[in-house]
Parts: structure tokens; sequence; C-alpha cells
């Protein structure tokens, strides 16, 4: 399933009317390049360079909350003005994790190299990377690649971007678009990476890079970013594994002149389009979800807010269910299984399962259906799953990948 | 890896010096059998019927926590004497689960029929279903299966128990041994299946039925029991899913006159029995693993006891631990995320990981090995990982499968 941005469609994720798709091109005052460094074994773009010219780009950040964070993530944490960031250095093809005192002084290195690049002060760049665990980065290769990317700053560089933070991605994923608020016409634009190694619930997920040239206060830039990463990359999961490398970055140059007020319906407006961005970006990871074939989205409601968070992440990463959902089998015993996993002691749980529009167990029985039509909805490319707890006022939802085939052939046969 | 019991060999588990293994047979006291009742599709047996004759048994029980248990795990708790169980019913091929008042009524009159035909009150005929989740059982055919093998009753039965529960199992799950005891010879033999469905760290898992002639006070019973339960079958994951229907009994006939009193070397001897017994059968549930390759056990020391439980459970059921660990890869890079996805919040960790006594981090860092001779160990067919968290005074283990193709052939093509 090969869907690429630009033909994104899904009944889950509908843009605002006051959204426009673009094909590509950065917002403006942003410049980048991706270029191949040999990093990536495949000789595949691994390195790339994000600029913001405007001095006073703002910007908001949100990373992994793993407790083995690597050092680019500790390094951009601690040692940048997050809510100033002007510049980014990314590789991939390797993690740069778990390597001792070296992978510090790399990731130092690539900020101060970054920087210097950008011409920006070393707090005001930050550093990611992706890719194999537990291998010395080589930093020289790095730095050559920073300087190539360098020499080729486009401001219709998102497209290379994009490609040079790829590791097991199947495809691209990336999106531009024009946003018409009342103040004025401002770009949003996105460049993500992910397909395995991606957990729902945690204060961030994967790399994902989003500039604009709207002009936002920090604390107007990180208030809507963390709702908008909440409400995408927090509700998503391809195999429930938390990454050590996991950064989310938003940068505002302001360079359209249009500002976003505080409590605006700008903001508003401005919110709904992020909002749509991330979520699509989010879905196309979980589609990705290294080799899936299907994707499930998992709804549940009543009971308090724990019952309904735990039985939606039990469903979604249940391997169980995962695989049913690959195979296109409507088999529902699997949902009241996970479900009963999740609420330990609470026993009988007269719960509500739905499978597309099929109601196939009321209060913890089996509804006759028609097993056909079932059948038949549950084969198409996405299958919803309604499951209701007793009691009201909670609800949420989790998208999730299959589990197949491709999954063991990804992760079985490749140190990734 | 079909490895039966008879066969069986692992360095993780050690039988007693003063236990001898036989190749079949039940403890006095004891008859069973199995049948075909057309449970199943396959035509294969799928009713089977445990008596103890000795009117004093004892007995022990453990079930499942889940929240959708089904009707026979609910009418085995709430409506036996747990404590002087006689006999037990069941059946293979159908759960008896999320099927409504049906599946109550099912279960109580698979109680009155076992009870009816082993001579014995119905509060001491427990019942267990296992199977398809959400289709309705056929009674009349449990009953007449139930019939039919109380027609076949026989002190050797123990071996058609075993065969009559499997499901997905690759194989036949059953153990018999003699042990010396201070106070005189006792026999000990157990019957268990599982394969999927299956997850550590619960009061209970899977269905396994342990007899002895010994004869134990029923505090004695749950004692013993609950200890050896905790260390086998709550220590094992093949996919992290607790299943509804989990049940784990111990019936004590005392046919052999030896009694095991409380706090004495008899009970020592007898425990150590017990728990070798159950370890082997976990363990042999893992090696099953629906289309497992490999086995991998994870040790993790230092921390709290809370921190070393949620970092070994993380690593064994990381899907990208287990395909790694089925395509024979060293990736111990996914360990350090597995851990690091475990305890959030808690960055930087100074972890140590050991693979097959080779050590590849200390403090968090990559340390330089032979990575030639590491390959060749993790292509073993048990592969240990041992995690060292800074502090000391806790350690766990878990033992676990893989995760590969026979898996997702397993679950994604059958409604099972």
């Amino acid at each position: 399933m090969a869907v690429g941005t630009s033909t994104f469609s899904s009944r889950w994720v509908q843009p605002p009317g006051h959204v426009r798709d673009l094909s590509g091109g950065l917002p403006q005052g942003f410049r980048a390049a991706g270029v191949a460094a040999g990093i990536k074994p495949s000789g595949r773009p691994d390195v790339a360079l994000l600029v913001s010219d405007p001095p006073h780009t703002t910007s908001a950040a949100r990373f992994t909350r793993s407790a083995t964070q690597a050092p680019p993530v500790l390094l951009s944490r601690e040692r940048c003005r997050l809510d100033a960031l002007r510049a980014v250095a990314v590789n991939a093809g390797n993690a740069n994790c778990a390597v001792g005192d070296p992978g510090i002084e790399a990731a130092a290195r690539m900020q101060a190299i970054g920087a210097r690049l950008a011409g920006v002060d070393d707090a005001q760049c930050a550093v990611c990377s992706t890719g194999v665990i537990g291998v010395a980065l080589d930093v020289d290769a790095v730095q050559r690649g920073l300087e190539a990317a360098a020499q080729r700053l486009a401001d219709d560089g998102d497209e290379a971007l994009a490609g040079a933070i790829r590791t097991t991605d199947a495809f691209e994923k990336h999106a531009c678009m024009e946003v018409e608020l009342p103040s004025g016409t401002v770009r949003l634009s996105a460049q993500a990476k992910g397909a395995g190694m991606i957990a729902p619930a945690f204060s961030a997920t994967l790399l994902c890079f989003v500039q604009t040239d709207a002009a936002l206060s920090p604390e107007t830039a990180d208030l809507l970013f963390g709702v908008c990463v909440k409400r995408s990359f927090d509700r998503i999961t391809v195999d429930g594994q938390l990454s050590t490398n996991d950064t989310a970055l938003l940068l505002c140059s302001g360079a359209s002149g249009v500002r976003v007020e505080s409590e605006t319906e700008d903001e508003l407006r401005f919110g709904e389009a992020l909002d749509g961005l991330l979520r699509r970006l989010a879905l196309l990871i979980v589609r990705d979800g290294e080799g899936a074939r299907r994707v499930g989205r998992v709804v549940v409601h009543g009971g308090g807010g724990g019952m309904v968070e735990a039985a939606a992440r039990a469903v979604a990463d249940s391997p169980l269910v995962k695989t049913a959902l690959y195979g296109g089998d409507p088999n529902w015993g699997r949902i009241v299984q996970a479900v009963g996993m999740a609420l330990p002691d609470a026993a009988p749980l007269a719960l509500d399962v739905d499978i597309e529009g099929v109601a196939v167990c009321r209060a913890g029985a089996a509804v006759a259906h028609d097993h056909v039509e079932l059948a038949r909805r549950v084969a198409r490319e996405e299958v919803e799953y309604v499951v209701g707890l007793p009691g009201s006022g909670a609800e949420t939802e989790v998208f999730f990948s299959d589990l197949g085939h491709e999954y063991v052939n990804v992760n079985a046969e490749y140190t990734t």
C-alpha cells in the first residue's frame, strides 16, 4: 500500500474548508536540503539541514519519554532554546544511541556544524538522528553531508528533507498546504519519518518537522503544537514500541507577516489546519507500518478516562487483533479478550463491540449478524472497531497497523 | 521445534535429584479419558473428563484475572468447592465465552453432567473450555463426549486428556514423575495446553491440570500451588495476551498414603518437584508458542521491584526483540529501546546488557565484542539476555517465544 501524501485520503481525517493542499514548497523564510553522505549502507540520502532565515523565528518541541534517550534528544532538550530554534541538523541510518560519551560529542559536533552553516547560535540548532542503535556514528561523514546540504539549501527542499530522514519507511511522508486565516494567508508544511518502533500516548513519537510562515508567539506555538501532537502522533501505534530518538519540531518563521494571536479566530483556524496536517502524517505512518496491509481505528467510549485509554491501547497493540486485521478475519472474540486483559479484576464486564458498523457483541454476548457482510467489510483498507464499556463520559481513539509477514521480514532479517 | 515432554531438556529447568521421570500414568486414585465429540472442526479429540476417586481429595485453583472471563471460569470460581475438587469436565475447540446467558447455562450443564458421571457433588466438579470466543457451544455434543469419556476412564488416561485439550498447540504437554519424600514415594503428573494468548504476571494462565497421590491439606496445596504458578506460568509470555479462560488446577488424591505436612522436609521436597514440573510445562508452552523457533529468557536485576518487572516484561513482549530472536539477529539496541520504554522519564539510564554471556552494553554505552561469536550464540534454540539496572536488590525473569512467520500464519489465516 504505497500511498503517497499527494494521494492521501481517509474517512478519518477530513481537511478543514479553509485549507488547500499544495504539491510542495516550504513556507516563506525556510530553506532545506537532503544529501547522501554514506551513513546508510544503501547509499541513499541520509543527512539533511533545515534553516529558518528570519531571526525572530519561534518554535516548539516534543521529545520521547524513553529512559534510554539518545544523545541528540538529550542535547536538543538541554542545550537548545526550544522556543527559538532556527535550524535542524539531522541524519538517518544511525540513531547515535547507546554509544557512550562519543555519542554526546557527536551530537554536539552536529549542533555546532549545523549552527555555523545556518548562521545561527548553537542553541538555535536542534539535532536529530534515526537508525540503528548501538553503533558509533561517523560524524566526519555527517559533517561532509551537512556541508554539502548547506550548498543546496532551497525553498523547495522539503521533499529532499523528507527523503533523507527515511529509514524503514516504504514511502516519503510530507505535506504542504495553504491556510486561509481571517488576517491573511499562510503556508504550513511538514516532513515526517516513521514506520516501526512507533507507540501511542507518549509526549512525542518519531521524527516530524513542521514549518509555517505565520508568526506565532512561543507560547501559542507550544500550546497548539502540544495539543495537536496529542491528537495525532500520540494516538497511533505500529508495534507499541517507544523509540529512543523521537522528536517533533514546529518552526514559525513569521515571514508571511500574518500574526496568529492567542484566543483569536486566526488561532482557531490555524490550529485546525495544524491538527489536520499532523493527523494526516500520523495516519501515513500507520499505513506504512513496516509492511502494513490495513489500518485499524479503535474507538472506546463509556467508563472512566483510564479505562477507555487502557482498553483502546490493549486492542491496538494486541498481536492477535493485529494478525486478524492482516488476515481480514472478523474475529471479534480477540477484541473481547484484549479489553478483558486491559481491565483485570473487573469481571464480569458487559461490553459492546461493533466492527464497521456491524453490531457483533452486546452486553458481553454475541449478537446474530451477517457474517458474509462483515467479512466483506473487514477486507477493506480501513477497519473501524467501536467498543462500548459500561458507564459514559469518556471516549478515546487509537489508530493502528496490522501485523503480517512483511513486519516479520523487515524486523527479523535486517538490523534496523 | 516439536519437542515432546519425554525429550524435554533446558538449562533453565534442572530436575531435583529426588525426582524421577516416568513415561506416563496418573497418580493413584485418578482416572481420565479424552474423546472426539465433534466440537473441533478437525474431528480431533476435544472433550475430556478427569476424576479423583478418593472422597477426601483436596485441591487448589488459579484463574485468569481477565475482565471478560468466560462462564466456565466464573462458574468454577463461584459454584465450586475449590479446596475439594474431585472432577474436571473440559472441552477444547470452543471457549464458551461472550455468548451471554446460554454460556452460563452451558457451563452449569457441563458441571452437572461431569459431577453425575464422576459420582461427586456438583460443587466438586470444575469446568474448563478453550477455543474460539463468541460462538455458541454445542452442549449436547459435549454431553455425548463426557458420557463417552466416562466409559473409558483409565488410570493411564493422562495422555488422552492432554490430547483432548489442545487447540493451536503443536504438541501435547504432559509430564509424570515419581517423587521421593522422607515419608515415602508419591507420584506427580500434569497436563497442560497453551501456545497463544499467553501472557505473564497474572494469577494464572492457560489450562493446566496437576494430580498427585500425596495427601496435602487444602492450605498446603493452595500455598505450594500458588508459589509454583507464580514461578512458572506467571513468568512466561508468547504474545502478551491474557486469555479469558485460563485455569490451573491441582488435585491431591492422598491415595499413596503419604502425607505432606506443613513446614516439613516432605513439603520442601514436594514443592521442589512441583516447581520443576510447572516450570517444565511453562517452558514447553513457550517453546510451542504458535510456531516459535527460539525461546528467550530475560533476566533483569538492580533497581526496585517495579522497575525490574516492567523492564523484563517490556523486553519479553517487544515485537522488535521477538522478531530479532526469530531472525537470529543480535540486535541489542532493541533491548535498550524496550527497557527505555518501560521506564519513562528516567533518562538517562545507565544500563548493562549481556547476551549469552557476551557483554554488549555497559552503563548505557556499546562495548566492543566478538560479533561473529555473538551471532553464533543467538542462533541457538535458547537465548539468554541479562539486563542490569542501576541499584541492587531486585531480580526477575521472563521466558518468551520469538515472533515469526508461523505466528502470523496461525493467527491471520484461521479463526482460533
